[in-house]
């Protein structure tokens, strides 16, 4: 990261977390030695927080506990969506029979869904991740989610416009396969994919995405981009 | 029921009920007067077994605690499948990342659903069905489960070999337009709508599924049937 800032070249993290406000999520990267600041992250919970405000739609929020200041200044009261994130130990059945019940009882139900994540990995083994619980209260109530993080294409927009750069200039880097280099490339961007974190040797065969390169780490993806220069 | 036990029709019952065994359901149904045995009753668990026993299937059970026992014969050690019903208070977030992580963990993953119902009411308020859950898991590992139950063909099929009866020579009696209706209907068979239970008034505008008749109730349902006799 520190190659990339020195080279003047732009940078954005762009980051599906949603267990987490930008400001812990920081912290903890600061915490590993990373020079990265709030202003430089994109990510769901305040993207979703515009498009409430812009809308006029007040969530009732199934998310994570550690994520609710993201939404500390937006109307909840008398709800008309739902916005689900990863709420991991906030999936109980009860929430998700609360957050269907407010689906259902909308004559033309919102459901604004941080991601759509199958599944990932934590210390303790594979966890299901948003995206199915997306998929369980879609086909409950028969709607269709609208998805703000990777790989909407908006929200790759959005990370453009906040840098001031068009898609056919900038270049992510990413470990997934679908969300991080998929979700770019249809926004008109290149993309490297990492042979780290989520990556599987059976991506290389993705029946419908190939990255521009793969590179080993982090740090050789910034070689290769610097070389082009 | 006892006017047409006395008319000589052959009768079956067909249920998705995956919260109890069908001793129990039928113990709940004569306390309330109803004749009815557990020979009479088509239900999705017991279906279910003679697949698994057919294949060789050894399941990952995520149900009901009360469905237990119908899979008391089938040997569930080293899984090779899942099988979910409406686990109900058992839809925690640790029994679904445990039956995701059994299911992603094979090399052919084997879903077997108990039904594929949206949701149902309580005395205390409406339900996610195991329709929902069936979802999150299928697009976390990206299969397609297996329904056992209402709507599906097979299990239509199922209670009229039970009954060596024709589809054409059958009749559906069921509250749940799709379920009911339409599973009947795709299998060749005639069926009413009774407008109790589940039955809404839009059910009368259904996209797909036309009833071959409405009654109000059940017991119209058989005045309509003995009179065409």
């Amino acid at each position: 990261l520190n190659r990339i800032k020195a080279s003047g070249l732009k940078l954005r993290f762009c980051t599906n977390e949603t267990q987490a406000t930008r400001e812990k999520f920081v912290k903890k990267l600061q915490g590993m030695g990373f020079d990265i600041s709030v202003t430089e992250v994109t990510a769901p919970a305040p993207a979703a927080c515009r498009i409430l405000k812009e809308r006029s739609l007040r969530p009732h929020l199934l998310v994570h506990n550690a994520l609710v200041p993201e939404f500390a200044e937006i109307d909840k009261a008398n709800p008309n969506c739902v916005v689900i994130g990863d709420a991991a130990e906030n999936f109980t059945y009860a929430n998700l029979n609360e957050a269907f019940r407010v689906l259902i009882g909308m004559e033309k139900p919102v459901l604004i869904s941080l991601g759509r994540g199958r599944y990932y990995k934590e210390t303790d083994g594979l966890k299901l991740d948003v995206g199915a619980y997306m998929k369980a209260l879609e086909y409950a109530c028969d709607v269709q989610a609208e998805v703000v993080g990777k790989p909407a294409k908006m929200f790759f927009e959005s990370a453009l416009a906040e840098m001031g750069v068009p898609p056919q200039q900038a270049i992510m880097i990413g470990d997934d396969i679908v969300n991080d280099v998929g979700g770019a490339q249809r926004c008109g961007m290149r993309a490297l994919q990492v042979r780290t974190g989520k990556y599987r040797p059976c991506d290389e065969n993705h029946p419908h995405v190939k990255p521009d390169a793969y590179v080993n780490n982090l740090a050789e993806a910034v070689d290769v981009i610097l070389q082009q220069l």
